[in-house]
C-alpha cells in the first residue's frame, strides 16, 4: 500500500484541517448516505456511488464549512457576530451554524432572491439584509456592514476552515466506500473540490480526483489548464451553485496540486442527468449537484467500468423551476 | 413485555408467511433506508420514521410481494409462466420477479400507458400484451391468455404470499427504528397495510396501525368502520396507487383484524404533502407515497408527540404530471 503523500509545506489547508473538521462536525451534520443505482451504472458504464449531500442538513453540503468556520472564532468574534452575502446555500448555513452556535448571523441576500430562500434563512434565527441587486454591490454592503458592526465575514468558499469543512464530505464518502477508482466533484469556487481532493490524496491516493464545471462558467477548468488564475463574469448557465467568478487564493493552489483534472458540461446534458437522478434515482437534486453524473452520462469522463464516486451537492431547487427547465431542454 | 399475539387460527397469512418472506427476499430486494426531517416532525408535532420504499428495486414496494409469489410457483408452474394485469407498479414488479427468477412473465397494459411505463416493463424482460381499455375488460383478457398459455395469475394484493411479502416492508421497519406508538400505511388493496398490520402485531403489539386512503376511494375506510366489504368505482384522485375498487377476500379479514383504524385524506392535502416530501426531505414519492405523511400533516392522525413509522411505497411518478399536480393545487 502506497503512503499517503504529505502535505506540501507551503498549503494553506492539511488533510489533518480536513480530520479536525470532520471531529468538529460530528454529531452536528448528518453523515449523508451513499445511494447506487444499476440504472445509471449501465448508462454510465461505470458503478457511481453517490455522495448524497442534497440530503444534509439545510440541503447542501455548505453547512460544514460554514459551521467549521464559526466555531473557530474567537469568544469576543463568536459575541460580535458573523456576516455572509449569498442568494444560496452558503446563506443558510451560516444562518444555521450561528443559530447553533449561539452565534448572530447577519445575511446579505438580493431582495430579488425566492421569498422561499429568505423564509428558510430567518426561520434559521439570521438577520437577512435584502439589497438592489442594479443599485447594489453586495461585497461594498457587506463590508461596510462588518466594519460598522465589528463582524466577522465568513466567505463561501476561499478560506481555510471552509475549505476543511467541506472537505468532510469526501472524508466521509472514503470512510462509507473502499477503493474508489475516480471521484468526481462540482466546482464552484472551489471549496467543495479542494477539500474533498485533500481527503481523496490522504484516504487513497490513486484515486483520479475530477472537478466539473457547466461549460459557461469554465473559469476554474481553464484556470487550470492554464495554470493561470481565470475569470467568468455572470456565466450563463442553470447551475446557479457554480457561478461563481473565479477559484479563490486558497483554493487555486490546493486545486492545481491536489485535482487530476477539470472537465465541463452543457447545460442540456446537465438538466437531462438531473431529471435522470430525479427520475431513476427518486431524489431531488439542484442542478449544480447534477455537475458530476452529467460528466459521466454526458461521456465528458469516460465510466471504464471504473468505481466512482459522484459528490452531490444539494437539492435546493424550486421545485417549480426545475420543472421549466425539464420543459425547456424539452426532457421527457 | 406484552406477549405477541398469536395468529387467529383462521387467518389466511400469519406473521410467520412475513418472516418466511423475508428470508426468501434478504440479497434480492433493497433493505430500504428509514428516513427523518426535523422540518416534517415540526410541522406534525410528532418524530416521523420514512420507510421509503421509493428507493426500492422497480420504484416501489411491490417487488416483495410479486417475487415471494412467483418464487413459490411450483417448478411446472414456472416453467410455463406468469401473467398479471396492472398500468402501475405491479407490472414492473411481476417482470422483474421473472427474470430474476428465470420465468416468463406476461403483463397486460392498457395502450394509454405512459410510454415509459410499457418500456420500463419490456426493459426488465416481459412481454407486455397491450388492449384498448375502452374495448376490452382487462381482466377478461388476462383470464383468457392465461387459460390459452397455462400462465398462473399474479394478482396484485389478494394473495397470501403477496400480503407476506409486502409485509416484509414493515418487519423490516421494526427492525430499524424502536419503539414506534404509530405506524400509517397507505391502502389500496390493502395488501401492504394488512402485511404491515402483522409485522406491526409481532414486534410492537402496542403499535396504532392506522391505514390512509385519498377520501375519494375511501372504500377500505368504509368497509372497516361498517364491517361490511364496501366497493368504490372508479375514484377520482390523485392517488393512482390506491384506485382499487374495494379490499379483497385475503386483505379485507387482515385489516379488519389487525388494523387499528382508518382514515382518508383530500387531493389537495396529498399534494401538498407530496410537494413537502420533494421541497423538503429532497426525495421523489408518487402520490400515494405521500398519503401516509398527508394524514399527519392534513389532522387526520394527530402526532402527539408520537414516535410515527411512515411507509412511502414508492416514487413512480412522471416528472412533468407532478409539476402539473403542483400548478393544479396552487402548492408552490
Amino acid at each position: 500500500m502506497p503512503t499517503p503523500p504529505t502535505d506540501a509545506p507551503d498549503s494553506l489547508v492539511a488533510y489533518s484541517d480536513v480530520a479536525a473538521a470532520a471531529e468538529r462536525l460530528d454529531g452536528v451534520v448528518h453523515q449523508t448516505p451513499v445511494m447506487t443505482s444499476q440504472t445509471l451504472n449501465a448508462k454510465a458504464t461505470a458503478e457511481l456511488f453517490f455522495k448524497c449531500e442534497n440530503f444534509q442538513r439545510t440541503g447542501a453540503f455548505k453547512i460544514r464549512g460554514g459551521y467549521n468556520a464559526v466555531s473557530q472564532l474567537s469568544p469576543e468574534a463568536k459575541e460580535r457576530g458573523v456576516i455572509t452575502y449569498s442568494s444560496g446555500n452558503h446563506a443558510q448555513a451560516v444562518a444555521l451554524a450561528g443559530r447553533l452556535l449561539g452565534v448572530d448571523a447577519t445575511i446579505v441576500m438580493p431582495k430579488t432572491a425566492p421569498q422561499v430562500k429568505l423564509d428558510a434563512t430567518r426561520d434559521y434565527g439570521a438577520e437577512v439584509v435584502p439589497y438592489d441587486p442594479d443599485e447594489t454591490v453586495r461585497e461594498e454592503l457587506g463590508r461596510r456592514l462588518a466594519e460598522e458592526r465589528g463582524l466577522t465575514l465568513v466567505p463561501p468558499y476561499d478560506h481555510p476552515d471552509v475549505v476543511a469543512g467541506q472537505g468532510t464530505v469526501g472524508d466521509e464518502l472514503f470512510g462509507q466506500v473502499d477503493d474508489l477508482d475516480a471521484l468526481l466533484v462540482c466546482c464552484g469556487g472551489g471549496g467543495l473540490l479542494s477539500g474533498c481532493a485533500l481527503a481523496a490524496r490522504h484516504h487513497a491516493p490513486d484515486c483520479t480526483v475530477v472537478g466539473v464545471e457547466p461549460a459557461a462558467g469554465d473559469d476554474a477548468t481553464r484556470s487550470f489548464h492554464s495554470g493561470e488564475l481565470q475569470t467568468v463574469k455572470n456565466p450563463d448557465t442553470v447551475a446557479d451553485g457554480a457561478r461563481t467568478p473565479y477559484l479563490g487564493d486558497v483554493t487555486f493552489p490546493l486545486v492545481l496540486e491536489h485535482v487530476d483534472d477539470m472537465v465541463t458540461v452543457s447545460d442540456g446534458t446537465l438538466v437531462r442527468a438531473m431529471h435522470l437522478l430525479w427520475e431513476r434515482m427518486k431524489i431531488v437534486v439542484e442542478p449544480t449537484g447534477a455537475l458530476g453524473a452529467a460528466a459521466l452520462l454526458g461521456d465528458a469522463v469516460p465510466g471504464q467500468n471504473r468505481r466512482v464516486g459522484v459528490v452531490v451537492s444539494g437539492g435546493n431547487v424550486d421545485l417549480a423551476r426545475a420543472g421549466a427547465l425539464f420543459d425547456e431542454y424539452g426532457v421527457v
